[in-house]
C-alpha cells in the first residue's frame, strides 16, 4: 500500500494520456478533480492486486462515450460517487472494498481517484485494458468471462439507468443506445468484480506504469531523445514515425469520435507518410501505405519536442509529432483478444501481426 | 367485482382492436395467449377502481415499439411475469395488490390479463389512455405527474433494463432507444401507481368499455347499419368516412410504424376522398383536403360490412372500410393534454378542433 498525492495524480495523468492512445478522454480535467478530491479528503491509498482479499467486491467507475462530448459537458465529482453507489446498491452491497479504473488509458484513470477519495476507499493498480478501449465488451475480464453486468449508467441530468444482459456485447449495444440518446456522453459503473477475479484476469500495476511513464514525459532539463529513450525502454516500445500533421477527417457518430489523421514525414522519416486511423483510440497506422502498427498494440501520437501526449480531439494542423507503437497486454494478444479487439473487430480485414514483428519486417526490408 | 371469462375475453380484444385506433399491436396472439392464462389458471377477476384500496400498489405490464415487429417477435406468457416481477423487486414491494392496463388499446388491453391470470392477481378496470397512443408519456398519469419511472425494460433474449429518470418524456426517450437496439420490440412494466392515483389519474371503466363494444361488434344476424348505430351512440362517435383503400405508405422507422393511407369513397361517400396520418395509431384524418378528425380524438377504421376493426398493420389495396371517429377521453382534451398529445405534438401544425365541432362544421358547409 502507498498513498497517491497530488505529484502522483499529475503524473499518472500523463501517462495515462499517452496509454490513452487518442482516445479515452483529455484526462485535465479528471486531473482537476482529483486533485480537488484528495485536498478536501487526503490521499488516496493505493493497493497492489497481492494486497486485496480474493472475496472481496471491487466496482469500477468511468465515462462513456465520445470524448469530444464528454469534455465538453463534463460532470462534478459527485455524480461519479452517485453512479457507483447506484450500482452498489443495487447489487445489495454497502461493504465494496474499493475501486479502480476498468479503463487506465485517458481520463477514465482519473475518476476512480475522485471516488476513492470521496468515499474514503483505497483503489487498486489494476484495469481492465492496460490502454484505453472505445466499447465495454474490450476489457481482460470480458475476455476471461466475467460478465459486466449488473452495470448503472447516469448522465449529468440525474437520468439511471441499470442494465443486466445476457452477454457483454448486448451491455455495449445497450449501453451505447442510451449514452447517444443522453448526449454521446454518460457515466458508467459495471463489472462488479472479486479481489480473485482481479487478481486473474485484470491488467496488474497498470496505475503505477501509468506515474512512471508521466515521470519520465513530465521530467526537465533533459532532451526529447533522451526522455524518448527511457520511456521506450520502460513500455517495450518504438517510435514508428516522426511527422507533421496535414489532414484530419474526424466525425461524431453513434457515441464515438471516428475519423483519420494524415502525417507528413520530419526529421528521420522526411518524405514519408503515415495514415492512423482511429474510433475514439487510434486503431491502425499505416506507412507509405503499409500497416506497421495495429490495434490491440498501442499506437500513442506525443509531442515531437515535450513527448506530451495528443488526444484525438486536439489534433492540430501542422503540429510536430511522434508516433509510438507499444505491444498490447499479452491478454490481447490471444485468440480471444484478438477477436474482440483486433483489427477485424474494427472491419480492417487483415490478421493481427503483433507490433514488433511489422517492425522488424520494415527494418529488414530497408536494408 | 367480476370474472373475466373466455367470452369476455374474446370480447374485449375486439373493442381494444376498436380503441387502438389502427395501432396498439393486433390482439390477436395476445388474446390466445390470454385466454390460455385463464384456462390454466382459472377466470381473472376484474375490480372496478371503487373496490381498490388507495394505498395498495399496481403495476402494469405492455410491450413497447412497433406493432409490426411485436407481431412478428411475440414472447410467452412468462417474460410479461418476469418484467412485472423485475420492477417489483425493484421497488421492494412484494405485496403487489393487482395489475391493469396501461393502455387499452390493441395487443396491451391483453397482456395484463396474462399476468393477472399467472399471478392470480385481479385486473383493475383502468388505463392510462382510454386508447392507444404510440409515446410512453402519453398517459393520463403523467398529465397529473405521475411519474413513469421506475419501470423495467426486457427483451425475449433475457437482456433487463430499470430507468429511473427525471421526467417521464426521459422515460421515452432512453426506453425507446434500447427498443430499438432491442429489436424494435420490447416488453415494459411501468408507472407503478397506488389505488388512489388510479382513482385521481385513470380512465376509469374502459375494460368494461372495450367489452361492450367488442360485443356489439361481434353480435350476429344483425345489418351493419343497425350495428354501427348502436356502436356510434355507445362511444358518442360518428361515422365520418365510407371509403376504399386505395393506397398505404408506410415504414418502420425509430421503433415507430409511420404512414399514410389513402381512401377513394364508396356508398353514401362517392366521389370523396379521405387520407389519415398514422404513427403506429391513427392520428389524422383529411377529408377532401380538410381535417375532420385529430388526435387526441379517436380515428377508428373497421371494416364495411362486419365492423371488425383494421390495424394499421392489415391494410389492404382495395379493403372496404367505414372511419369512425370518437372523442377522445376529457383529459386528454385539457391544455395539458392537447399539449401532449394534440396534432402540434406530433408535427401537424393546427390547433386542436374537437371532433363535435368539426363534424358539425362539415354538416353545416355541406347545407
Amino acid at each position: 500500500m502507498r498513498y497517491l498525492d497530488k505529484t502522483a495524480i499529475e503524473n499518472i495523468s500523463i501517462g495515462a494520456a499517452f496509454l490513452g492512445t487518442g482516445g479515452g478522454g483529455d484526462p485535465y480535467i479528471g486531473k482537476l478533480m482529483a486533485i480537488s478530491a484528495i485536498e478536501q479528503n487526503g490521499p488516496v491509498r493505493l493497493y497492489s492486486v497481492d494486497e486485496i482479499a480474493d472475496e472481496d467486491f471491487f466496482i469500477p467507475t468511468a465515462m462513456m462515450g465520445a470524448p469530444s462530448v464528454s469534455s465538453e459537458k463534463f460532470p462534478n465529482g459527485s455524480e461519479f460517487v452517485k453512479v457507483f453507489q447506484k450500482l452498489s446498491r443495487y447489487l445489495g452491497k454497502d461493504n465494496i472494498a474499493g475501486t479502480y479504473p476498468m479503463e487506465a488509458g485517458g481520463v477514465n484513470s482519473m475518476i476512480p481517484i475522485v471516488v476513492a477519495a470521496q468515499l474514503g476507499l483505497p483503489l487498486v493498480d489494476c484495469d481492465g485494458m492496460g490502454r484505453a478501449f472505445p466499447e465495454l465488451q474490450m476489457v481482460t475480464f470480458n475476455l476471461d468471462g466475467v460478465p459486466a453486468t449488473p452495470m448503472a449508467i447516469t448522465d449529468e441530468k440525474g437520468n439511471i439507468g441499470i442494465f443486466e444482459t445476457i452477454d457483454n456485447k448486448w451491455t455495449e449495444r445497450l449501453a451505447r443506445a442510451v449514452t447517444v440518446e443522453m448526449g454521446a456522453s454518460a457515466l458508467v459503473s459495471l463489472y462488479p468484480t472479486t479481489g480473485a477475479q482481479m487478481k486473474t484476469s485484470g491488467v496488474h500495476g497498470i496505475v503505477t506504469l501509468s506515474e512512471q511513464i508521466g515521470e519520465i514525459i513530465a521530467s526537465k532539463n533533459r532532451d526529447a531523445k533522451d526522455k524518448l529513450e527511457e520511456l521506450l525502454q520502460l513500455v517495450s516500445g518504438y517510435e514508428l514515425f516522426q511527422g507533421k500533421i496535414v489532414d484530419v477527417i474526424r466525425e461524431t457518430k453513434g457515441g464515438f469520435n471516428l475519423g483519420r489523421m494524415n502525417l507528413e514525414g520530419i526529421e528521420g522519416h522526411k518524405g514519408g507518410n503515415m495514415d492512423v486511423h482511429f474510433q475514439n483510440e487510434n486503431l491502425v497506422a499505416e506507412k507509405d501505405g503499409r500497416v506497421v502498427a495495429m490495434t490491440p498494440d498501442l499506437i500513442c501520437l506525443v509531442d515531437f519536442e515535450t513527448l506530451s501526449p495528443i488526444t484525438t480531439e486536439s489534433l492540430k494542423y501542422g503540429k510536430r509529432v511522434r508516433v509510438i507503437g507499444l505491444p498490447a497486454h499479452e491478454k490481447w494478444r490471444t485468440a480471444k483478444g484478438i477477436e474482440t479487439a483486433g483489427p477485424k473487430y474494427f472491419g480492417y480485414d487483415y490478421e493481427y501481426v503483433p507490433l514488433e514483428k511489422l517492425v522488424n519486417k520494415a527494418v529488414t526490408d530497408h536494408v
